[in-house]
């Protein structure tokens, strides 16, 4: 029944498209990869191109090209370089699902170009419905989330929002600090915060759930994806990350999805649906575990939480500001150039930055991105450590 | 959209029925209630009937119609006494949906008929697939089962059994011994007993969650309601009773059901089915419990469990054995003649009853198990306190 099943897999080495394609491993029937796409990992890539056999790869560092071919040893596969080749790709008729895990603002224009062309898009890239949520929730009929999260709602609602839904519930582990005092919170170093205690990912977003930005930024995306008001996202705490998310029913009925914490299980989910496949992991024994905690949001450790309703109340362009004063803040907090807690100040600044009113494209999407960037940088030099 | 729900409830002055009514009462202008049956308590029958105005009201004791009559100010409402009058009613057309909660081999029968007449039946009435399952299970797309266990799995799979599903894994509060040592079982008393931690019932069912014996009747519901495999059957104990159930997919995911133990929810979801209607109950919120624990079940000292796996290996009039015995030894012990422990040694000595092999016909099955409970009878004189 999968025959069908030509996949595109942008950011094929890094954490989700490892997994994608572990999965794509225990299902090898099932799936033909089409291309693979990377930006600058050419070892990976070449082990995945000799792999997988796709028609095409992509290496965003064109410097690194020459070692790609040089490591490939399966020579059908046609190496590209030039981003519009990519799109052409996109929007040919040689696939038909988009796995996108490739993160930042070229993803979202990928992203876009496959919905567009009519695609299946297994959807990884936060800043897809973050930054352009408006124009991707048109497309959500097509979309697949992969977010643990996202995907729990997923199984259990599709992408149905109906009348009796009282709310969804996203989980979060709190992160490493979800237990550290607040008073301690100026010491937090990178190295601390780079410290995950379920979830192994990239470090952006590693930061991201240490200062539960990422759940900002998911109360967003469920706000797109799922066509919900914003006062029907709530957030628990559940620091064990068995439980990935619930959907509250005004019955007093709820219903969830819960796993090993292992990517593997929302991205074969994704692949598969409507059926499930081999995910490649077992089923989650709950006595093995004894059991589960769950407490409410500390809004005065993590005021992000905050941020995403007051984004959503605002325009479409509040998102778009939260999200490039995050990245922002994070990558110069990762650079040790601003303190933990001056992520929380830049983003909360970055509500002031005066908005475009109109904005209907994913370029002036991205023009508009570029412009509040520039604001953006001008407030973290406030902020900068001597 | 609920203007054809035509209720007959069977037991609705028992818990089951008077949650049933309390759900009617919030979704009144959605079901019409034809007719209501009690076995004696005329009080409670009587308030009902003037409340809800129901076309028939079958009270089983007829030394008590009189009094009942006295009591109805609602005197459209036809009273009858016999069970012949009630059968016609049952395989009538003035109703489409029966709450069958009327516990015993007579609430079998009645539940039958309802089947056989081709209507929806919302099944509490544990006997019907315990004594009778290769019967009622060819009827099983008519039935959606009202026991917070099989509801929770009935919300998340319906009545289908899909090739996707590992197991299926009822939740057990464990009882009031669930950390009880078993060196200290012998000295259980009914006041003991009687002490459930988290649902209000009936002393039978009570009892029966003390012994596990509930757990034991379940698996074999499950089994012929779902029409899984005996292996597919877990129990895992969850002493919160707040997952009511799991579904354990192949892939590695599952989904439960949760909410307050209140036995509204699962009602109003059979009631409302496929549409969720008000409970009367709120969502339950898992910050305000912090944690929910699980454990495996000690079978040293529960070895109820294993009785269904037992039975269910054997013939299905192993099953029908196991329920008489276990009706009876809790009889026995409500009534102070045999031990707590005993109850599980009369069960096991019951597996050794000689079975029939020919039985086809509800008749066949009430017959046979007037025979058995002869048998067992002869068994527990033996487990008698002096």
């Amino acid at each position: 029944m999968f025959n069908d099943n030509k996949l595109i897999i942008l950011g094929s080495t890094g954490s989700i498209g490892k997994s994608t394609l572990e999965v794509i491993k225990h299902n090898k029937d099932s799936f033909e990869v089409i291309c693979l796409t990377a930006d600058s990992s050419s070892v990976a890539l070449a082990e995945q191109i000799n792999l997988f056999k796709p028609k095409y790869a992509y290496l965003n560092n064109f410097l690194l090209i020459d070692d790609l071919k040089s490591r490939i040893t399966h020579n059908q596969t046609i190496v590209i370089t030039d981003i519009n080749q990519l799109h052409d790709i996109l929007k040919s008729d040689i696939y038909n699902t988009l796995v996108s895990a490739m993160s930042g603002s070229t993803g979202l224009l990928l992203t876009f170009l496959a919905l567009q062309s009519n695609k299946k898009v297994l959807l990884a890239n936060k800043e897809s419905l973050v930054m352009a949520g408006d124009l991707f929730s048109k497309y959500r009929k097509q979309i697949i989330p992969i977010d643990s999260e996202h995907n729990a709602i997923f199984q259990v609602i599709g992408n149905l929002n109906c009348e009796e839904i009282s709310k969804i519930t996203l989980t979060a582990s709190g992160g490493p600090f979800r237990a550290y005092p607040r008073s301690k919170f100026e010491q937090i170093t990178v190295e601390m915060a780079l410290k995950h205690p379920n979830w192994s990912m990239g470090r952006k977003i590693t930061i991201d759930s240490a200062t539960m930005m990422n759940k900002c930024l998911e109360i967003i995306e469920a706000y797109y994806l799922f066509n919900l008001k914003s006062d029907q996202i709530d957030v628990l705490v559940h620091p064990e990350s068995i439980i990935h998310s619930i959907v509250n029913y005004k019955d007093g009925s709820s219903l969830c999805q819960f796993s090993e914490p292992n990517m593997q299980i929302p991205i074969s989910y994704a692949l598969g649906y409507p059926n499930r496949i081999n995910s490649g992991v077992g089923s989650f024994d709950l006595s093995s575990i004894e059991n589960l905690n769950f407490s409410k949001v500390d809004h005065d450790k993590f005021p992000s939480i905050n941020y995403a309703y007051k984004a959503l109340d605002g325009s479409g362009n509040s998102c778009l500001v939260i999200n490039a004063a995050n990245e922002l803040a994070v990558n110069a907090f990762l650079e040790r150039q601003i303190s933990f807690l001056s992520i929380f100040s830049i983003i909360e600044d970055s509500f002031s930055i005066t908005l475009n009113s109109m904005i209907t494209s994913i370029e002036e999407i991205l023009d508009a991105d570029i412009m509040y960037r520039q604001k953006i940088n001008q407030i973290i030099i406030k902020y900068l450590i001597n």
